[in-house]
């Protein structure tokens, strides 16, 4: 979703861009590009192949990249840790060696996750840049590794690449395999089969996380690789938390349905983080970015644009 | 070297041992294992094939690994990174995988390097395990990232792993590739010419670094499979620093030579480190373990029997 939307939103700006979309399977998106600003160009490829991204990043020379592939999964990442682990840092460093053969200014933005921190005592919210990672998941390790070889080939290469730690991205278009969307989706089933009640099945929805609309990532991540600081790392996060049963009842309200809820242990993350809220401060100090799109106003958004 | 010297030491030891060798190609000691409590067996492979790793851990079934493979030139890592960074990263995980899927109690000593400290400040030394970790090489970041993956493998999936940041090695039967036999092979050379002066050319011998003679690692290892703590991390070291010149003005006394040394600038590492000391006090505290070779004597039966 988020590179469709960010695409959008290059298409609201008075510039011209040639955009090159990698993906491992047609994206569902390709066709819905058709801004007068911007030529765009995709592949199909797995970045597993080095040889061949080499030959695509030789040809397109990007003056940016915007590096957000990974299995992205951490319940994924928990069945499947080597695997999970060893695809996303071997297609970040393939990414890596094929710019860095390349020779020319080239800004990365290495994309990482709150899931970084790991388990955070609740003093020590909102999570600010400077403490202490200490990562607790297959995913979470593939993360801090990447921004840590990204701290190294900055400092002893003079390569060029920015970091986030992005929080919990939630906006219309999102794919219903995810938390929130698969919430609206089976509670507007229960709306459109004209009952005015029903019971949804969930996984911890006491946990706080620190939701951020997708189309103010995507402006965050545009202001970051236009003049993000080399070398630095930022929280892209809204700065507030919200409870996913609270979600539920937003949602509720907008569908006009009454829910109920039931926690199937099945879908419980182990170890699942009781509370994740972040300070950005830092991106709003040193750029200006701050989340503007409220939770409420997501939420309607998302009920009404869903692609289902 | 090590593993040679590691398997001497349990010839010394009461028990008896069945010992599995892992290596790339067939190691040179493997026709002078014949200890009478020690039966060895050994394998001729790459642990990047990590089916066939794990054929080879499922039938020797180890009640402990001591995990020492890695491309471990810190100088080859900064003209391969990538290669470097993924090979190291992969073969743990390969590693990890295998005896996960054991499901027996099994240790893993995960052998780590005085490397990951980084450029440190003087004020810092020596430096204590809880000093921050700033890798400032490829070889040095797939180290920090083996000691995270091994953290959160303890953590999170109850594995037993011990791990270590070692530092600098030194002792009889050390391959002359490395800086201290390529010393003592040169010189060795000037004495056997018959001349009694010389000059060897150098990289940068004013670095200061902890030595610690191979024979008090191996006993360290030893001590750390049998009693470290689960998920802690040991720095292995003497807790002295010595000038590589100094080295060499001992050396050359043993020899009876007089050397002059001239820096090739091609041999002098990139950012390389001035000066490393290790703080050799929490193995000692919890294992009772420390150097006891002095480097005098290192350097005696370095040059006495060295394999030429």
């Amino acid at each position: 979703m988020l590179p469709v939307i960010f695409v959008a939103y290059l298409s609201t700006l008075d510039e011209s861009f040639e955009v090159f979309g990698i993906d491992m399977v047609r994206p569902a998106f390709a066709d819905r590009i058709s801004a007068k600003n911007i030529a765009f160009r995709q592949e199909i490829m797995d970045l597993m192949d080095a040889a061949k991204l080499r030959r695509v990043v030789t040809s397109f020379h990007p003056d940016y990249v915007l590096h957000l592939a990974a299995f992205s999964s951490v319940a994924y990442s928990w069945k499947h840790p080597e695997e999970t682990f060893l695809n996303n840092s071997t297609i970040f460093m393939n990414l890596i060696s094929a710019v860095r053969e390349l020779n020319e200014p080239c800004r990365i933005l290495s994309v990482g996750s709150s899931e970084e921190y790991g388990h955070v005592p609740e003093d020590a919210l909102p999570l600010s840049e400077t403490y202490p990672l200490q990562p607790n998941s297959p995913y979470a390790v593939a993360r801090v590794t990447q921004e840590r070889l990204s701290d190294m080939y900055v400092r002893e290469f003079g390569m060029d690449i920015v970091m986030t730690r992005s929080f919990n991205h939630i906006g219309p278009g999102q794919d219903k395999r995810f938390v929130v969307p698969s919430f609206v989706d089976r509670m507007k089933r229960i709306g459109e089969s004209g009952a005015d009640s029903g019971e949804i099945e969930t996984g911890n929805i006491e946990i706080i996380r620190d939701f951020v609309d997708v189309r103010d990532v995507v402006k965050a991540y545009y202001r970051l690789l236009e003049a993000g600081k080399k070398g630095e790392v930022y929280n892209v996060c809204s700065g507030k938390g919200i409870r996913l049963s609270d979600l539920i009842e937003i949602i509720a309200g907008i569908l006009e349905v009454q829910i109920t809820t039931r926690v199937n242990p099945e879908y419980v993350r182990p170890n699942d983080i009781a509370k994740i809220i972040g300070d950005p401060n830092k991106i709003y100090r040193e750029l200006g970015w701050k989340a503007e799109i409220n939770c409420e106003q997501t939420l309607r958004d998302l009920v009404g644009k869903m692609i289902l």
